[in-house]
């Protein structure tokens, strides 16, 4: 919370600081899914009105990590199984495509790179690993429109989520180097099959 | 401009008030591509401070459809061909994926409507019955979020673009006449073939 302590306070307005801070900590999960947000007690912390504590959940509501319940209030999102699905559904989306339209464009030394640093990847490291070589995936595309909403969907969405791989954490890492294998060696039909076997 | 006129004002941030009338003033080409915003003039114009407007430019810029340049000002994005040639890959991303993986799903009910009002469609209602035949291809993966991002893609993006295909009005009325067969016709290849050239 050091970043965005009050006493740091800068030139955005004060909506936009209280959206920082609190999008920040539902990302972090210092809110917790379902968590019932208690406008007053923000307002107070950071000795605002209520005015830009609620604009800022608004803005938080339209972008789909804050629900607003008429009459009770504001919640961290609390995602279902369906809606998961979904996310999940549209990430595999984005890599599928760039995987069939941008094969030939992937980094395949990043790829080599990032192979070493799996093999040797522990539980905690694992994640950043993860989300370098998806990324370098959709990167091929050279598409900036495609690569931010991508990369927007994973920060806000999918990484709330990452729990549920984490379950089965030795298996993950077998999959991931078989999917830079399946890169490496040029084998675009066994890429598409581990990501959609991954990401399924 | 009825509809946010300062008469009536209503219960919405002052921010998010000026967010809406300048998202529709670009959305609209009120404001047009590259066309500098004069904070000043909006702010006197609706009675407000100039942070609000400032605010809302900033929401705007972060959403793509403003440029902010340093030291200078706020602009109307000028979308380069670059631009417009990846915004355009996005859309058919969606398309080609939702035809490939939820093809049998389209509502062809529906789709036959279209094709009649698309038969007798002038260049003026055109425009309206072209989003819905896509946005049913969309709509056939019933995935509310990647339903709600195709949209948001659309309004806020492609649509200040449709200019482009309008220089060949009766070409594309005979594209989505064929479209709507290939899917009445059950013929997927066909479907994707013409989606790949109409989008393309």
């Amino acid at each position: 919370m050091k970043k965005n302590n009050k006493k740091t306070i800068n030139k955005k307005s004060l909506t936009e600081q209280i959206y920082s801070i609190l999008k920040e900590q539902i990302l972090n999960k210092e809110i917790e899914f379902g968590e019932k947000i208690n406008t007053r007690k923000i307002a107070d912390k950071y000795e605002v009105s209520l005015m830009p504590v609620r604009d800022a959940l608004r803005r938080l509501a339209n972008e789909g990590i804050v629900e607003k319940r008429p009459r009770v209030g504001f919640f961290a999102k609390d995602f279902s199984k369906k809606e998961i699905k979904e996310i999940k559904e549209l990430r595999r989306m984005y890599e599928l495509y760039c995987l069939g339209n941008y094969f030939q464009n992937i980094d395949k030394e990043k790829v080599a790179k990032l192979r070493e640093e799996f093999v040797k990847s522990d539980q905690k490291y694992f994640d950043k690993i993860d989300i370098k070589l998806h990324k370098a995936i959709v990167n091929a595309s050279e598409n900036n429109y495609l690569i931010k909403r991508y990369n927007h969907l994973v920060k806000n969405f999918i990484s709330l989520f990452s729990f549920t791989t984490y379950k089965r954490f030795e298996d993950s890492k077998k999959e991931h180097i078989q999917l830079i294998d399946a890169i490496l060696d040029d084998n675009l039909k066994k890429a598409k099959e581990i990501i959609l076997k991954h990401l399924g």
